[in-house]
């Protein structure tokens, strides 16, 4: 195995041992056998990823990527490109979505700029790490060179790094870019099998004609590196993002480290999506929470076999989806950890049959 | 208008000025404009509710209602009576699923014993009001009379007027009674049209044998009573419960009073059901929690034409589905009152199409 690509070393898998003894516990409360449903499964899930009977969701790291993408000379965003930078400085005043939801969970929120088009340098707590002011137009070249993607995968390596610092115990990505739906519909194209017309959607706010011209120039896009897209690293380089791949890199890091991650929305599970093709054994840390408004997300859940957990009509991105659950995961912990059983609260079981 | 009969008195609409105030908010937001679906909506209805721009959620009032069922004579429960009364001390000890909700949530918690079986009297904590020891058994006889349903009725205005106090901002009421998902069924049974066979299911765990069982039972019932049936607040007194009658008379007390009410799943919809027939007004007040595992709840929320806000394949009672959803109104209201508008935040709107 190689230890240079860090990308590819397996994670372990979580504990059998613990999912069989939380199993035990969940059938030992009081309630009917499985009567509370996902909470169930989220709750014993999560004691086989932390290796403990009652698992614990007090430390919460959000990092929201913001990176800019060379495709958006082809008109496919209903936004100006300064939004990207504008957002960051949102994201840091506390206006935004996923700052406002991070103050109500008290989660530690970072914001990595890995390159934008605008210059975001007076902004203070912005984790500066630009790997250029934007990706490449990949409608003709490769959004990334192998070093840029390296970098950028790395750049979720280093924020996972810094979650754990944090000790937290889940670890929520998000994503700011404009023109990203396209760069993450075009991925998940390649990965998927989909056709490009299947899967896009009006991302911020196309109209029907904004969203056909976004098809046409995705189509053409991957028509013209059909031979170059032969690997999900090869996908996320060529179509991808500086933001996507820092995704990518940091839920593999993430599961690499023992560390359960939530997914967000159409964005982050393209690049949870090529994170899994290319480290299948994170599978079992990531949580997929919410589907999407944007129309091609429900067929690549399906197409994944994951099962998002709330369905809430949301397509903001910033990682809002997966801040949105946290509450349902803690609530899901709390359930199976301060719940009486039958024999503590003296109740009595069904009947025989 | 009749005011002994209270529960026809009309709800007052919430604001429509606010609600028009409140979605012109959304639109100012830093987001793309509806993109954060379903929360937006939330906080618009809440907003319109308490007739403030900004909706709040701080003060929540939990009230599980017990009660028996004479029903449970013909065998259409997987769990002895004496459970009734057991799990009041379970929900007054902490060890129940609501229990632990509603301590996360901050939340007051009352049980209200409305007729049980077993006796209860050494429960401190649980306000003792018992009609009778349990209702009749529905499948020969009426299972209240008249001045039991107008009694149980009003237990719900009674721990609606003891939510008021607490200032409450939102109630949600709970039940637990061993055999109430039988009386629920034969309520929407008779109240949507459906046919028995279409709505029962396992309750709390019956076996398939056991659900031919209850089917034939509950078509039997509805059969004896035809006659009879010819209104919601007779559907409700003749094949209902005591727990569900007191519900039916929270959700219409509670919008009385102008107070939001989430409703849980199966049997609480039951109630539900019965109330918006009886007072169509409260319509606006009601948020519908989750779809819950029990085959027939989707039918009866389609053909109610509401929304639950999460679909958990939960079935458990109590309660605890419409609590588990209080922290997505609770962020739905964070995002709306604290996020930045476009102007605060200096951050550019939609480019013109």
């Amino acid at each position: 195995m190689s230890t240079q690509n860090w990308w590819v070393n397996p994670a372990v898998p979580p504990s059998a041992a613990m999912e069989l003894a939380a199993t035990e516990r969940q059938g030992q409360l009081t309630k009917p056998p499985g009567a509370l449903g996902r909470l169930e499964h989220i709750a014993i899930a999560l004691a086989a990823i932390q290796g403990q009977l009652k698992p614990q969701l007090e430390q919460i790291f959000i990092a929201v990527f913001a990176g800019d993408h060379g495709i958006v000379e082809e008109g496919i965003s209903a936004f100006p490109q300064a939004v990207t930078v504008e957002m960051q400085r949102n994201f840091i005043n506390g206006g935004a979505a996923i700052s406002v939801l991070a103050k109500e969970l008290g989660a530690s929120l970072e914001v990595v700029n890995t390159g934008t088009h605008a210059d975001p340098a007076d902004l203070p707590g912005v984790v500066h790490a630009p790997i250029a002011q934007q990706t490449a137009n990949f409608l003709l070249h490769a959004a990334m060179d192998e070093a840029q993607w390296q970098q950028a995968l790395t750049l979720g390596q280093d924020s996972v790094a810094r979650a754990l610092e944090h000790k937290a115990q889940l670890y929520i990505g998000g994503e700011m870019g404009i023109g990203n739906t396209s760069a993450a519909t075009a991925m998940l194209a390649a990965l998927t099998g989909y056709s490009v017309a299947d899967i896009t959607g009006p991302g911020t706010g196309l109209n029907q004609q904004g969203v056909l011209h976004k098809v046409k120039i995705l189509q053409q896009a991957l028509d013209n590196h059909r031979a170059a897209l032969n690997s999900a690293q090869a996908i996320s380089r060529v179509v991808g993002g500086f933001e996507i791949t820092a995704l990518t890199g940091a839920y593999i890091a993430a599961a690499q480290a023992g560390m359960a991650v939530i997914v967000d929305g159409f964005i982050c599970t393209a690049a949870a999506a090529a994170a899994l093709q290319i480290n299948p054994s994170i599978r079992p840390y990531l949580f997929f929470s919410h589907c999407s408004a944007e129309p091609g997300h429900r067929r690549v859940i399906q197409h994944l076999e994951v099962e998002p957990i709330v369905d809430l009509n949301l397509r903001l991105g910033e990682g809002s989806g997966a801040a949105t659950v946290v509450p349902l995961l803690r609530l899901a912990c709390a359930l199976h950890n301060n719940m009486a059983t039958f024999a503590e609260a003296a109740v009595s079981e069904k009947l025989e049959e």
